[in-house]
């Protein structure tokens, strides 16, 4: 089964907007069996929309549209299906009700411009929306199915997730893509490529294997499609057991998931607490632990320590070391570090101070240094990284190191 | 003058990449007066790259393509072309010496496989790659145009940059599309189109609007093409001239950048500093400062307070305070806002206290329920806001409540 992605909207043809829809429904789709054939966008226009539709109806039997929902007079999406599907728009009462709750709950009046979101086509089937206004819409015609979802990407993954899979998996069967995966750090791509080559020749044919590099990461990923998912996971986990000795100084994990995630989730196993003391990443490590839901039981805060002062005054840095050694400095980050785990009562701290750039680099000491420590009260480890000349990718590539080196601190005390 | 833009690639259509070049050229050819029609992406299949090349002729006179320009067998675009324009493979000595140069200057062996790169269609002019070993391509057939570039961003930008943009302009002149923006916040979509609606119906035809929302804000975009960007601005400007009058409750700038760049331009010419002490935000905030380079003139700190002893022990919030509010209360931010005030030595502060979800909601205090305080030498503000259901959305719209109420003390205190 193939499916057309078409997403809708003028932003993302003047380069405002970057489309994530896209990629996020492509990774979907192909979870449950379904190719993606073709991916493509065009503006709030009724005739541009209505030829898109038309040839996406032409390439595959499954059409996946997003945008051009919302309630003002540039979105144009519902009066072209209108068109195409000979349809007129019927109120629907389950809609408006919804719709009229959404803006009592949050204490707004409900305008006629409001109202006009519950008009849905008539031979649609309505995909409701929980979580905003615009509701998802399904159309069946011969042997096309056509899926209208609004653009907002949280609204349109809800519905798609709850709503549309399961309508697809009616006609996808039971098989099902799956997918194993084991995360190194610590290794480029190319020489982890040439390091597990006589692995990756040896693999079945019905069996592929996928780099996806991060910033400071690479997920190595084996997916087959299969119809018995546990014989499919065992035979995927046997392949990867061959690689584990090969690869053994690089291993980080064998989930899907952040690092942060993997942190927090070997900490909270442990009943071992964490805290951050940041300069150059500013805020960054502790967003990344913070974003995970029920963080807050083993990450208990930071102190973003951005100017010296700060530094001194609420991380009590010795005014002698950031003088001698400066901000930017082996011993600076392992005073930040072992104070900051006094000062918060946690069991493990992670400290980073280094030069994010564009400015602040001298010869001695270049944009993309990075000093970065990890205290327990067993001790304290500092690593000295030189990462490169961008400032957003300095930021994120110490993020990972920073994270790496707790859990190897963390794994070692708990062996 | 209308283009299409067509990226090809299998990792486009498996989820695995977000296409970013899209994007940057469609506002790069915005930027020349060209409006970009649709955006396709196609996998690396010969019969589908050929299907979309023709399909993107029919759309528009302009064609971009990036990608599929490698040289392993999995990249087929160049064997698509010769059968469309009858051409024949020929190799370019100009490229063929390129390649070899590259390869010497890394050290590395040049193989069969790379000298492939320097065999391109007779019929098409070579748009030289500086950056990397696949060259661009152009067509031009009839009224048709046809740019063939690699996919790699950097490569492609080069090339797009230094040969296709001079081609183009002589066909599109010297006019080009200008923007001007007003940024608001504080007031939904819907309310905002109802608002100016008697001004947009007076909009000059040539002239278009755009609501840009993300969480939190709307920016409001016209834009024009024009022959004299001096009287093109003057004309978009007056237009949003006289719309101020009905949006001076919500009106934040009117520069196209982040909030976060914003506020920190407008502390850094006020001579300013800011500090943050943020508990359901969990350094979101200061992370969003200090993203801006340059940001560590105005931005100095935060205090991440996760848990309520970090709360107690360094933001000195009295325990009582959090006894009788609670963590999530306008006591209790305001205790953070002063303290941190105070302890980081800064002349604004923001703090920040909420249920970012997805549990800790009760009854009396939901998920999406937040706190925002901002202090300075002389008050203290306090605001309640009802963000909803989402963690994600509730730590993005905190962020944006916290700036937006920053920039408003900070511009009633200089006025």
């Amino acid at each position: 089964m193939e499916a057309t992605i078409l997403t809708i909207g003028d932003e993302l043809l003047i380069g405002q907007v970057i489309d994530t829809n896209s990629a996020w429904l492509a990774s979907q789709l192909n979870e449950i069996g379904i190719t993606v054939k073709t991916r493509f966008s065009v503006g709030d226009n009724t005739d541009e929309i209505r030829d898109a539709i038309f040839y996406a109806t032409e390439q595959s039997s499954v059409v996946i549209t997003t945008g051009g929902l919302g309630p003002t007079s540039d979105d144009r999406t519902r009066e072209v299906l209108c068109t195409l599907f000979e349809s007129e728009l019927v109120e629907n009462e389950e809609v408006l009700s919804h719709i009229a709750d959404f803006f009592m709950q949050r204490n707004l009046p409900l305008t006629d411009v409001n109202k006009r979101q519950a008009l849905v086509p008539d031979r649609a089937k309505v995909l409701f929306n929980r979580l905003g206004t615009a509701p998802g819409m399904y159309f069946e015609d011969a042997a096309t199915h056509i899926f209208v979802l609004p653009g907002v990407p949280f609204e349109m993954k809800e519905i798609f997730s709850r709503e549309v899979v399961p309508i697809l998996k009616n006609f996808t069967g039971s098989g099902k893509l799956i997918h194993e995966n084991i995360v190194v750090s610590g290794i480029g791509e190319s020489f982890l490529s040439d390091l597990i080559k006589p692995w990756e020749q040896n693999l079945p044919e019905d069996v592929s294997l996928a780099y996806l590099p991060s910033p400071g990461l690479i997920r190595l990923r084996l997916s087959a499609f299969t119809h018995s998912e546990k014989a499919g996971r065992g035979k995927l986990k046997l392949l990867f057991d061959a690689l584990r000795p090969s690869i053994k100084d690089y291993y980080v994990s064998d989930r899907d998931e952040k690092l942060s995630e993997t942190l927090l989730r070997e900490l909270l196993v442990a009943h071992k607490t964490v805290c951050t003391a940041e300069s150059c990443t500013g805020g960054y490590i502790a967003h990344q632990f913070t974003s995970v839901p029920g963080s807050s039981g083993a990450y208990l805060g930071s102190v973003v320590a951005y100017s010296n002062d700060v530094k001194m005054n609420l991380l009590k840095v010795k005014e002698d070391t950031l003088n001698r050694f400066g901000a930017v400095s082996a011993e600076t980050v392992r005073e930040m570090a072992e104070n900051a785990r006094r000062l918060l009562k946690t069991d493990f701290s992670i400290a980073v101070s280094g030069i994010a750039g564009p400015d602040g680099g001298t010869d001695e000491k270049p944009v993309g240094l990075v000093y970065i420590a990890v205290a327990s009260a067993k001790e304290t480890t500092v690593e000295e990284f030189h990462f490169g000349g961008f400032r957003e990718t300095n930021i994120a590539r110490s993020g990972v190191a920073a994270m790496n080196m707790c859990i190897k601190a963390l794994r070692k005390e708990r062996k």
